[in-house]
């Protein structure tokens, strides 16, 4: 039996099996926090917070003082476009700097993985095939380009400037930042910020969160702002790609090949052309991970300060969708 | 004809044809310095530098007043151990920052690659499967040494820590340098610097320079201090490897897998096993190489340095070796 002053949350989702995940993590927080599936739960007025992700349209309906919602993850969009979400909850997203490294060093690889065609020599080795490429671009001059300049595309931004690559970002409100100005980041502010970034730039990484304004922003229109062969990488959210337009990119070579970890279905469907187009690199949603312990630790805090009459720390705007 | 200032030299080797690679790049410095295969010079006693990259022991032998003799990179190890180097020529290397970022990159993408074991998921996309792995060590608990802190490790170590790895680098005498004590570079000093490094690595990465002191320094004794699975980043020189003690430490497990850019013998002959050892990923000595435009530029200013009687930039200490 919990404690009068244990917090009552539910695990609200279907994607994962969020209790196999999370629950051995939470059991440090027993004492402060209590989260159980919906079928196990008799008194739905004492449920005060949920970890979600991915819920079906009515999961919140039956939890009358539910108060926080919290993401398992940095993205949010899950959460917020879901009818059932209470109007006045708040929803919290994690905050983790080890992810922000993780995410770093996945995308210097693949803007590597790009410039320096490695995919070449894995292919040599299975042949095998001695053969030297020569390196056509110095680093200095193969621009990266970063839509979406928050914790993980300053993360990016920090280790792929590191590697030489000069990096420009689109943001929305000019950043003055030194920490930015010292790794040279270069920005684009205003309307067409993220055309202009795309133009310049030879390779594109995606890291902006799912939001209507960035719903199917890789599209054709932004392809053809790049110059002839720039390269994708795309870690945000599938639906911000219009596969189609990235189909035809890369059949007529506008786009000289794509990175991508994250599509509109996932697992991405067994017969699924970009399986086997020599062009796509895949990975399963893997660019980068919230690390266990700190989802319970964050999501605990946030409880707590949340019955307590507080904003929580990680709250993001709603209207805002991030 | 040539005008009676221009600085006669002779192209030394026979691993890669030196004219077709330089001779447009030194075009440019055609009134400054002049370079022929040895076939082509009349009067031997006019060559006055060469530029050199696997020399014939015999090579240099001909040409009594050669007062400089230039690698075509930054490694000058076969220049230096050649039978035939006279003892009063200058030995230049070629410093080409951008080199340095062509290395890094390449560094960081090694240590990705076993890191996040991303190889698993190139093979994932050929079956197809869509496959999450947990991400277990979180880069800041994953240490990469680095053994040759020069212009090639000082540069790896930058783009490394950028990602979020701890770095320990061993040399020889300690550092109280500013940029690397702000990035977080920690040393290894003394006599078995190198050993007290490897025994902290998570990936080990050698690019030492080939001397006397560095020939077989990755063997065996230097394995076993790693922990077990550790990893192997090679792009150094191929004599710096014990091959068979690499391949004894892969079968047993006690190194986890190694990234080989460089070998004792190049091409790596086409029936080697380790062509098709998937704990190994062989790249073809890429990692990065200096660029032609800066070779002809550098080569050139060292000529005129030399020929005026002085020490021109970027001699080596022959008797270090590097
Ligand atoms: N593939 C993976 O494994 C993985 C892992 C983690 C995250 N992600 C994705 O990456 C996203 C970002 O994560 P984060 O932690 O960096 O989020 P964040 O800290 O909230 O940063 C988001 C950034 O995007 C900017 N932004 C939002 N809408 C924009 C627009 N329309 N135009 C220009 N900039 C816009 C924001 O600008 P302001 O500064 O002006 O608000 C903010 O800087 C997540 O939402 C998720 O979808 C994917
Ligand atoms: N695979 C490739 O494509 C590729 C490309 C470029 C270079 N390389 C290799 O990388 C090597 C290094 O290049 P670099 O430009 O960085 O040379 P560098 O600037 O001369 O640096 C060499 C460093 O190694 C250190 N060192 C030498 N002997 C040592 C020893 N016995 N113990 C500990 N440290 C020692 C030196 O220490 P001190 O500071 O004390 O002198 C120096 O810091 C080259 O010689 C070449 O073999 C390979």
């Amino acid at each position: 039996m919990t404690q009068g002053n244990v917090i009552e949350g539910v695990y609200i989702g279907n994607r994962f099996n969020l209790e196999k995940l999370f629950g051995k993590v939470f059991a440090d927080y027993s004492d402060q926090v209590r989260l159980r599936h919906p079928h196990e739960i008799e008194d739905p007025e004492a449920i005060r917070f949920a970890l979600a992700w991915h819920p079906d349209d009515d999961a919140f309906t039956p939890y009358p003082n539910l108060s926080l919602v919290s993401s398992i993850a940095a993205g949010v969009d899950s959460l917020v476009s879901c009818p059932s979400l209470p109007q006045t909850a708040h929803v919290t997203r994690i905050r983790d700097e080890a992810q922000a490294d993780l995410m770093a060093g996945f995308a210097v690889w693949q803007v590597i993985w790009h410039h320096r065609n490695m995919g070449q020599y894995i292919r040599q080795q299975a042949t095998p095939k001695w053969w030297q490429h020569p390196l056509d671009t110095p680093p200095k001059d193969y621009t990266v380009g970063i839509l979406g300049y928050g914790l993980m595309g300053k993360a990016i931004a920090r280790a792929i400037t590191a590697a030489g690559f000069p990096v420009v970002a689109a943001v929305r409100t000019s950043k003055t930042n030194d920490a930015d100005s010292e790794i040279g980041v270069r920005f684009e502010t205003g309307a067409d910020a993220i055309q202009r970034v795309a133009a310049q730039s030879q390779v594109l990484i995606n890291v902006l969160p799912l939001t209507p304004e960035t719903e199917n922003i890789l599209n054709a229109d932004l392809f053809n702002q790049m110059s002839h062969g720039a390269r994708l990488i795309q870690l945000g959210r599938g639906q911000q790609l219009v596969d189609d337009d990235l189909d035809t990119a890369i059949s007529t070579g506008q786009i000289g090949g794509a990175s991508l970890d994250v599509f509109r279905k996932e697992p991405l469907p067994e017969d699924h052309p970009w399986w086997s187009n020599e062009k796509i690199l895949i990975t399963p949603h893997q660019a980068s991970d919230s690390s266990r312990a700190l989802v319970a630790q964050q999501v605990t805090a946030a409880a707590i300060e949340t019955v307590a009459g507080r904003v929580p720390a990680n709250t993001v705007d709603r209207n805002q969708g991030y």
